[in-house]
């Protein structure tokens, strides 16, 4: 099957999370126009059937522009499992809309900008913007409704990690434990003496390459092995992530430094597994879903053993993802209750050790830290993140009393394109509503 | 990966549809305990991961005791488009429950028996049965919560009829005109001189045959395109829906009598997707969930190039479909308006031609036409049905002013051990409500 972008691009979607955004531009070839790959006017998986090159399977999602469509259809490509919203009505998210489309702002590339220029550039699915609590801006792109989950791609670890802080302050994990302590399965692999502290904060020292323009990279392995990329015939690795997890080998010293690794989060979400004896999606409906007054369900992708992937496999709808933000920005109070403790949300929001980030090159995201899944960039008004391939970005602002979610389907998968782009936006959108 | 019971059932389960109940006793061993296959018990998919032989996989649903976990966890299997629900709150469904578990009556197969043995001997996984409305039984088993869709296997046909219906009543679709009017791809298949009314009523001539026994039988080809059970490495065939219908050539007269035959329905499910330019599981929500009042999302299976499966790829919660029996009962009427056309219902509870209906062996149910993909008795009560495999049962009384839906995972895939069993049953309940 042919992809009507087989373009370059996929070269540059494939960038590693690692690169710096001048390293990737320095090799880019031109962005696509999005108004060109709009999966509607595309007529992507339109028909019946679709035309055959307009047909999306799960092993050209990744493929541009396909994900324009298959990033909000992600369960009709493989097995998922419900993230339930419960039984209660929905919390009422009032509106009360600004025209913030023609706001003006001087973008990161330089010269100004405007809102709506800005979410066309950055091939925009969906941006809600919920100010004190209110929405003051919702929009959704691409053929994507307001009840259809989106891929959130490494948006799912903060989930994860969040899911972990719980349990800690639960005291039912131990952070300072050998991760081994719960999963003896581990016990000859990288993580045979590294503590969940470290395997939550990223710092473990692990042979495993997050190198999308590798095809040895340990990302392929682990893609095969969660169903997510069907493996070549001659494809001889792990097919399940705890097959995957266990072959993986220890690389440096734990502790050191930061470095950004998808299977420490599969450790992690194994492990909140093993512990509850409940499974990802039960745990995300049972602590969150149902707590935070969610309309809608989520889910998460599964492998073929069932095993429910918990780095990259969520997929929500925007509006229960601003529901989620504003949850977090309240330390945890929402829909009349305690949903999640403070000391949860306070534990997230502390970051990690600065020092230590740096370690491996993170020159985008200078003055950030990673602490149990999250990227705090410990700035002034105490903004705390979530981010995700292709432009995946969830924003917290305490100090301007704003949460801001932006789902994407960015031709280049790593966030250089979108990391600076949108904190320009999103400082923008702070300094209007504070004036307003 | 072994079943724990990989015993002669595989073989009874495979049993055809079209096999009356006493073929089937003959050569049947006996039927494994009920209790011994509970799916929470046996631990199936229990554990991070569940162990090998507790592992259930999409190509092994069909092996016993593995659907009494797969069949409530489909979507965990494999791909599936959401059937939404829509943004209004449920319709309410009152309760006032009765002990109905100790009622007695007398089985199909001679003898006393009670409503809880009826439910544990047919491997029941929910029961609801709504009197002039009111929940006044509500049962799950199996480990199903009532959130969890559940497989409905050809109870999805009915739904298939009852859009297609919907759509003559309406103008857009004329019972009369040849399918290919619609469907011009099948210009040289067995449907090429066939109407829709005879589609729709299962009275083509169509080389393909429905048994389970025979592993050359169409509908193992069928499972394949379908997506719903992989293919073995030597499979040559059709790997999508369409693909697989224009394959299928003429055999006898259409009109001449009645054969039970997926591929019918999966010929109407096409065409009400080209002629509305929407999907299935787009049409279920706008004109049957988003207006019941439905209480979650449903969902349909789709094969690889993301055809939606319509004739056996259906899931939903027993207390949604509760809601459409009742709507059905009701005359279209339900959740404070009209949801379907009074006309609609009165066309499917007319039935079709009983004389017909026995052209090719319908001793189990005698009585009975099949008329717009539903089932229909023609006794006293003006009753109509929808049945699954493995015992999936709607059954709609109007005289009884009842309504009820029994979802299973029985062992034997055709109903020769559900169908009259349940029928005692249903008379047992109207009775019992009507002396109430």
């Amino acid at each position: 099957m042919k992809s009507p972008f087989n373009s370059p691009f996929a070269a540059v979607l494939a960038s590693a999370l690692v690169l710096s955004a001048s390293a990737v531009l320095a090799q880019a070839p031109p962005l696509p126009a999005p108004e060109a790959t709009d999966p509607v006017k595309l007529e992507l998986m339109k028909g019946f059937p679709p035309a055959p090159e307009k047909t999306v399977k799960l092993s050209s999602v990744l493929k541009f522009p396909n994900g324009r469509w298959a990033f909000h259809h992600m369960r009709e490509l493989g097995p998922t499992a419900q993230v339930w919203r419960g039984d209660e009505k929905p919390s009422v998210l009032r509106e009360s809309l600004l025209d913030l489309g023609s706001l003006g702002f001087e973008s990161d590339r330089g010269g100004r900008t405007t809102l709506a220029d800005w979410q066309h550039a950055t091939f925009t699915d969906g941006l809600l913007v919920l100010h004190r609590g209110k929405v003051v801006y919702q929009k959704h792109y691409s053929g994507m409704a307001a009840h259809q989950p989106h891929s959130l791609w490494s948006m799912s670890k903060s989930f994860t990690g969040l899911l972990a802080t719980i349990l800690i302050k639960e005291g039912t994990i131990d952070p300072n434990a050998l991760v081994t302590k719960y999963l003896p399965e581990l016990k000859d692999s990288a993580w045979a003496d590294a503590t969940v502290q470290q395997t939550l904060d990223m710092t473990t020292g692990v042979a495993y390459s997050e190198n999308f323009r590798d095809p040895n990279s340990g990302i392929f392995q682990y893609l095969h092995a969660a169903g997510l990329l069907p493996a070549p015939p001659t494809y001889a690795g792990p097919r399940t992530i705890p097959d995957l997890l266990v072959t993986i080998k220890k690389e440096g010293e734990h502790g050191a430094g930061f470095k950004y690794k998808t299977v420490d989060t599969e450790v992690m979400g194994w492990l909140l597994q093993r512990v509850t004896g409940k499974s990802y999606a039960a745990l995300l409906s049972e602590r969150i879903w149902s707590r935070i007054g969610a309309q809608d369900d989520a889910y998460v992708w599964a492998d073929p053993i069932g095993t429910q992937i918990t780095s990259v496999g969520f997929s929500a709808t925007l509006r229960d993802l601003a529901r989620v933000g504003e949850m977090m920005r309240l330390a945890g109070r929402y829909n009349g209750h305690q949903v999640v403790a403070e000391g949860v949300i306070a534990e997230i929001r502390k970051g990690g050790d600065s020092e230590k980030f740096k370690a491996n090159g993170q020159a985008m995201r200078a003055g950030y830290s990673y602490h149990n899944q999250w990227w705090v960039p410990h700035d002034r008004d105490g903004t705390f993140e979530m981010k995700g391939l292709n432009g995946q970005h969830m924003h917290i602002n305490p100090a301007a009393e704003l949460v801001i979610v932006k789902l994407s389907s960015h031709p280049v998968g790593d966030t250089s394109f979108t990391h600076n782009a949108d904190r320009h936006a999103f400082a923008a959108i702070a300094a209007a509503l504070r004036s307003h």
